[in-house]
């Protein structure tokens, strides 16, 4: 059994333009380095490789919470794996951050579902992927006090991902093509207590139909390989018009990637982070 | 070339629960039997094989107005077919219905789709099934007063279709395993009008985000031939919770066809008939 591991936890895209809340996507980079070390004593230690200053109780830490989860559900009597029934458990972790915080693709995420995926591997993966989301859901909750999955599930799932449903959680791998991703990130700060309370409580009818027209074909175009149709389906009525107004020139930087040649894109999580989806790297290039 | 054919048009459900206004199947049975025949005269003549009474007038009826629609656009400069470059050009249709008006399976769907299909044929195939979509669209104006296409994409294209979107028309074919769909028409009434005008207008945020969850499922589900998915994302938070009150037994139905191993269902169209899906002909039978 290993007693330390070294692991990458990639950036992720949430709220895939018409997928607000339910759709995410993992990044091949950046990514976070986290080495992870198990302890023979009943402790979860959180530290920066470049001495960032983290909180120093574990329970506030986007990593940290998460792995406190987990050292409770195997409290229970039958969550001991084997070889460990009576002897304690804890963690170190040592983060090395390269996902910028607030830049809205996932670094709190990353922490979180890195921590667990490297803590499970330790333990000789007794935990599903399931379980390791509804653990690193408590890091988002640290982070940003709600506890939502959807940079959290690509980033263990890997690829596209739909949460279906959080309560209870039903998480689908959704098959996609490779994409190039270009993520612009403007030198703006957007909070995410601010992206939600813009948000109306009510749509149109007629929008949600539009909507979820949307989502229907650009789940259908990453299944089928279809890039046309991811592109035509990258619309969202009713989140963006209201939230790009928190992001100046959006508008335009949108405009010009798609004249560049990119499939389409949008507000990546609740910004200000800007992404767009193209076929191929020639094109990516372009539309950097 | 021929000059008459006969085809079979199928029933269709549309309003796939969580796919209102977007999703719709095509049924293997029942079908309307159409014998369309040739004509070298501009006229488009439409009868019943049982002697019921049509519209004398082929633009009132849901099977000459799409003609009419497709002989109009034959009638541009490049519109014509070889070898029709200087013949007039009509069409009589005989139709043997079998699927009832008024049961919510499609039936004015059946009659426009089916003429404009054969009809094609004839002409050699010069027309898109997008094209015939367009065309058929105007027998459900004169049917509903609405040109909507939710049954005839499928009645066309088979299988299950998504119309991602209306203007400008994009229909989507849906891999999907075979299903059973059982289908139960109480003997009432419901007028596609009144079923529309009980909607409300706007819609909670947080519920559309469930529904689009579900739709991506359920489109996910049909490409995986996950059943278990599809069962899942058969849940309609936004249309069923109302129209359903115009179906006495709506939710007593379903939940026993739930219980007899259905992967579930709900209104079709804008009802009053329900529809079942099973995973195999077993399961379908006990449902009925």
């Amino acid at each position: 059994m290993h007693k330390e591991i070294t692991i990458q936890a990639p950036a992720t895209v949430a709220n895939l333009v018409c997928g607000f809340d339910v759709l995410g996507m993992a990044l091949e980079r950046p990514f976070d380095i986290m080495q992870v070390r198990l302890l023979d004593r009943r402790e979860v230690i959180i530290t920066s490789r470049d001495g960032f200053p983290l909180p120093s109780d574990p329970a506030l830490n986007t990593a940290g919470a998460p792995l406190i989860a987990m050292l409770e559900e195997l409290d229970r009597p039958e969550g001991r794996p084997p070889g460990f029934e009576n002897r304690p458990i804890g963690f170190e972790v040592i983060i090395d951050k390269h996902i910028k915080p607030g830049s809205g693709i996932g670094s709190s995420a990353a922490s979180a579902a890195g921590a667990v995926v490297a803590a499970n591997h330790l333990l000789g993966n007794i935990f599903s992927r399931e379980d390791l989301v509804r653990f690193a859901m408590f890091g988002e909750k640290v982070a940003s006090g709600v506890k939502h999955a959807d940079n959290i599930a690509p980033c263990i799932y890997g690829g596209i991902t739909l949460i279906r449903s959080i309560f209870p959680l039903d998480i689908v791998s959704i098959p996609a093509p490779s994409l190039q991703v270009t993520v612009v990130h403007p030198q703006i700060e957007v909070r995410t207590a601010d992206a939600r309370q813009i948000l109306r409580k009510e749509v149109l009818l007629k929008d949600a139909i539009r909507q979820w027209g949307n989502i229907a074909g650009l789940v259908a175009g990453f299944m089928k390989n279809d890039h046309d149709l991811i592109g035509r389906s990258l619309e969202d009525v009713i989140i963006e018009p209201v939230r790009s107004m928190l992001i100046p020139g959006f508008d335009e930087v949108k405009q010009q990637c798609k004249e560049a040649g990119a499939l389409g894109g949008g507000i990546s999580g609740s910004g200000p982070s800007i992404f767009m989806l193209s076929k191929d790297e020639a094109t990516a290039k372009d539309v950097t």
